[in-house]
């Protein structure tokens, strides 16, 4: 007889071939027995809070680690969670949504169980999740089971979004075939033929024949799993690069040829001219939703740009299909002709972030947007991931120079408030996982182990989400949290009513958060509402070196912005006199 | 010309002419300049501490109100709310859904706006909310608005259940006409004809043969309007009445002939008896999920029974169409004939609720679930609502005999574990505000001014959705939290993995929650391990008459559970030896 295995143990046994280490959830009446087997597997069960935190903590972890698994139950749960699915589907988190559901005879019979809607229909809800995933599998037969899971996770993992996965609570232990165990999935590689090779001679003709190439990175480079070929690339060419917001993190921002973000309207002048003069632009990964975007002016020109998209090369209005990009891109290293192409001896002195010592600031003066994140940026230390909210903290934290193997979460689409404290939670447990060399990390970005969740946050996203730090506390997962105590939705008031209360939030004592959530009483935690303060808090070892969680609360100005978009929507509010 | 007003005033004066008095939401980018219209339409903004809460709140004061209204914004946020708008669907709250959504013309253009998945998709969140709304309105047309968010507000409270309304953020200050604000809407009613006439006779002859006739009324007659007309029925028969939990709290427990929660299998003997050989079950507004059933066992015999649904009338298996409760039951009223019916001069003793006094309990002894529920019966006073959360809590609370005018909230058939505390802040709201006398309120149950919401809750829970306590605080609203730290997810524990660690949840410090949340430093808060700590707490004037939110920590064992099913699925995982 042909060996077989429990259905939850093939599930899971892929997960760990993946290099999932944690599982995030909440346990349900439908899912229980299938977390009896996920501590079995070698796998670590998280325990959120609450599903949608659960959710985003998945997300933050796929982000890190290149996938994620995530368990909810049946109707309540997996309707919590599809928001932060959403989000993961949006922006590109590998994230693997198991849902148990009621045994298929109460399926099959309509029984009026609990978690419907007492009229008989099972699927209504994995329709709404159809919305939000890339592949679906609703397990019913032990015979396909094995193939159906498979086929799933290589969607997610080859598209790096989620998936979704419905496994009946009688199916858990039944044995299905193990043999597909035997090989570990694989990502399918395009054939490349003749069609892929017009498609890279028309790229290096326009890119021979180039005056000014520059290279454009945004943020899906990583779930097109290009990031070191990518850094390989500029490396070897030494062109002029920019980043988005979403690829903030990805590449080595001390290489002498890395310039940040290009900010399009809001960027300096003679580097918009440089950029703009630009006759090629490689531009790999785009994702120009508005706010990655600077609102639509930091897009290179259709004309000059060749596009590297998931599937496809863009010359212009050209499309060449199925060219994936990472085989585009490894054929495009080797045959650039280093010979033929622009080699920059020097070019113009163009933009770089910098960072901003605390000594050069007002030590009585209260805590300001334009200068603290650059501040900030001195508490960073390779290996660190830094997560800027969306608010004020994520805008601000586009302008921290980064270290070497430093990753940064910053607004990009989806711009959930209250995701980035569950996120962290799942980065942070991520960063202590280390990162692996499995298949499932093809979406994973740089790292090195040992680094250090740096959350910035304000006080009404904190809000949402802040239960989460409970499971933070008991994972002992080490976080800083710099809470932006700015009296409300800052980033809100910038948009409409400035001074209306609907942008106000309820006043919490935040720095109770840690002793309520259950940390040791002496866990660190300071406030800073002058430059002073906050220079003594970051050379504070027990904050920069202390374990687990710890807790700064920033005061800052509730109408006071970052410099850019945001700080002229506040002009533009205030020139109308509201 | 035709006189107007702007769409937002038009939409807000009718929810306030159907009685809602504050609006529950969170502010974001699309709904902005909806919400500049809130206060001047003499609505009060609630402001919520994330969506879900939100969405949790509006359905807990919907069902005290009979309606509410929810504002979110495109996507994140609308996705955010989706599980507790499909809670308010299965268990019938009518939640008006609003979503700023983004501009006609960046919808039109297929602009990659944040909050989207950046392809030009803006319908996919609507599709996904269909399937968890009774009626839906995508407002995109000034000269058929009016109309159309008078249908929708139609169907959401003819059918108590939640509707979708989007409101794009440049349609929100279009001048539409306003005439039809001069009519208040009113619920359709049926056309009274010899189909129905026949119906009735049918019921009539039934009811009038009948030697021994109960009366059995389920949670669905709060939707269906009925709940007055159905307390003069059983005052007018004397049959013996029995409720299901779903009806906790809608008919006045004081009553001679009134007898509890018919708990089928777990009911007592001559009481299960009595209930199995009635000739005739008149049973109103039937929901009959498993949890609300009590496993299917508290079901009426379908042959002897006549059911009254929303529209129509069935008798064993036959079925009277279109012959709506409200009507068919004043109907009934009108021509029941006490001379032809059974009058019970006398029936046997039947069980009914209890509340067991403290000093029926061992003072050092540990509090128990057996007695813990009766015990904390005796706290409640007329007006209160009580509000026992998903868990052992919610099992508990149907055994609290209650005062007149007292509701009760229990696990229906969503149980959402953490719905229950943001309700709480809902439902403490809607007491403060009073019931009203407008169409809104034909969906509201009885009730009373001046009472507390009394919530019982589980340590699991509480940590799903604990900010919106500062929702409580920040409103003042009048709340009494007994909080059962028990050490996890207890009815988790029932079901499977008793001693599994994910049923375990963090350990918090949970009475340092109302000053973190921002009450008052001298906030009441105790706890209690012995039955005579808590007779102390609950004879404290400061706890019963003190102001604001309240808390007591009442911590009962890990594995114990109130009698019943949640008893008998525990001692058969003992029995297996887990």
């Amino acid at each position: 007889m042909a060996p077989t295995v429990k259905l939850a143990e093939y599930l899971f046994q892929r997960l760990v071939q993946l290099g999932i280490g944690s599982v995030h959830g909440v346990p349900g009446d439908f899912n229980l027995t299938l977390l009896d087997y996920v501590e079995p597997a070698g796998l670590n069960w998280i325990g959120n809070s609450n599903e949608l935190n659960a959710g985003y903590a998945a997300d933050g972890y796929a982000r890190i680690k290149g996938i994620s698994a995530l368990i909810t139950t049946f109707g309540v749960g997996e309707l919590s969670a599809i928001n932060a699915i959403a989000g993961a589907y949006a922006e590109r988190a590998a994230v693997v949504h198991i849902v148990g559901t009621p045994p298929r005879a109460a399926q099959d019979g309509r029984v009026l169980v609990h978690h419907t809607f007492a009229d008989g229909n099972f699927i209504r809800f994995a329709q709404m999740s159809k919305h939000v995933t890339i592949a679906q599998a609703s397990l019913r037969d032990p015979r396909t089971a094995p193939e159906q899971i498979d086929q799933v996770l290589v969607q997610c993992l080859l598209h790096s979004r989620p998936a979704y996965i419905e496994v009946p609570v009688d199916l858990v232990d039944v044995p299905i075939l193990s043999e597909r165990l035997e090989n570990k999935l694989k990502l399918p590689e395009a054939v490349w033929g003749s069609a892929q090779d017009d498609a890279l001679a028309a790229v290096l003709e326009k890119v021979h024949d180039s005056t000014q190439p520059i290279i454009l990175a945004d943020g899906e480079i990583r779930a097109m799993g290009i990031v070191e070929t990518l850094q390989e690339l500029t490396k070897k060419t030494n062109w002029p690069t920019w980043i988005t917001g979403f690829a903030k993190g990805l590449l080595n921002e001390t290489a002498p040829n890395f310039h940040g973000i290009y900010k399009g309207k809001w960027e300096e002048e003679a580097t918009r001219a440089f950029f703009q003069k630009a006759d090629v632009v490689l531009c790999f990964g785009p994702h120009f939703s508005t706010t990655n975007s600077w609102g639509g002016t930091s897009l290179p020109e259709e004309k000059n740009t060749i596009f590297f998209l998931d599937t496809e090369i863009r010359i212009g209005s050209k499309i060449f299909r199925d060219v994936p990009a990472r085989q585009a891109l490894s054929t495009l290293l080797q045959r650039l002709d280093t010979g033929k192409m622009q080699r920059y001896e020097k070019y113009p002195e163009l933009r770089r972030d910098r960072i901003v010592s605390i000594q050069d600031t007002d030590q009585n003066g209260p805590i300001t947007q334009d200068k603290a994140w650059k501040v900030l940026a001195s508490f960073v230390r390779e290996g660190d991931v830094v997560m800027g909210e969306t608010g004020t903290p994520g805008y601000g934290a586009r302008e921290m120079l980064l270290p070497p193997n430093t990753r940064l979460f910053t607004p990009v689409t989806w711009l959930s408030i209250g995701y980035m404290l569950p996120a962290a939670q799942g980065v942070a447990l991520a960063q202590r996982e280390g990162l692996n060399s499995n298949e499932g990390s093809s979406n994973s970005g740089p790292g090195k182990s040992g680094g250090r969740t740096i959350l910035l946050i304000g006080d009404g996203s904190f809000q949402m989400t802040v239960q989460e730090l409970g499971t933070i506390i008991k994972h002992n997962l080490n976080v800083v949290v710099f809470l932006i105590n700015n009296d409300g939705y800052t980033i809100e008031r910038c948009i409409h009513g400035v001074k209306q209360a609907y942008n106000d939030v309820a006043r919490w004592r935040y720095l109770e958060a840690l002793s309520f959530f259950g940390a040791e009483k002496d866990a660190y935690t300071a406030s800073a509402k002058t430059w002073g303060e906050l220079g003594q808090v970051l050379a504070d070892e027990k904050l920069s070196d202390g374990k687990g969680v710890r807790m700064v609360e920033v005061f800052m100005g509730k109408e006071d912005t970052p410099e850019g978009p945001l700080k002229d929507l506040m002009e533009a509010q205030r020139a109308k006199g509201v």
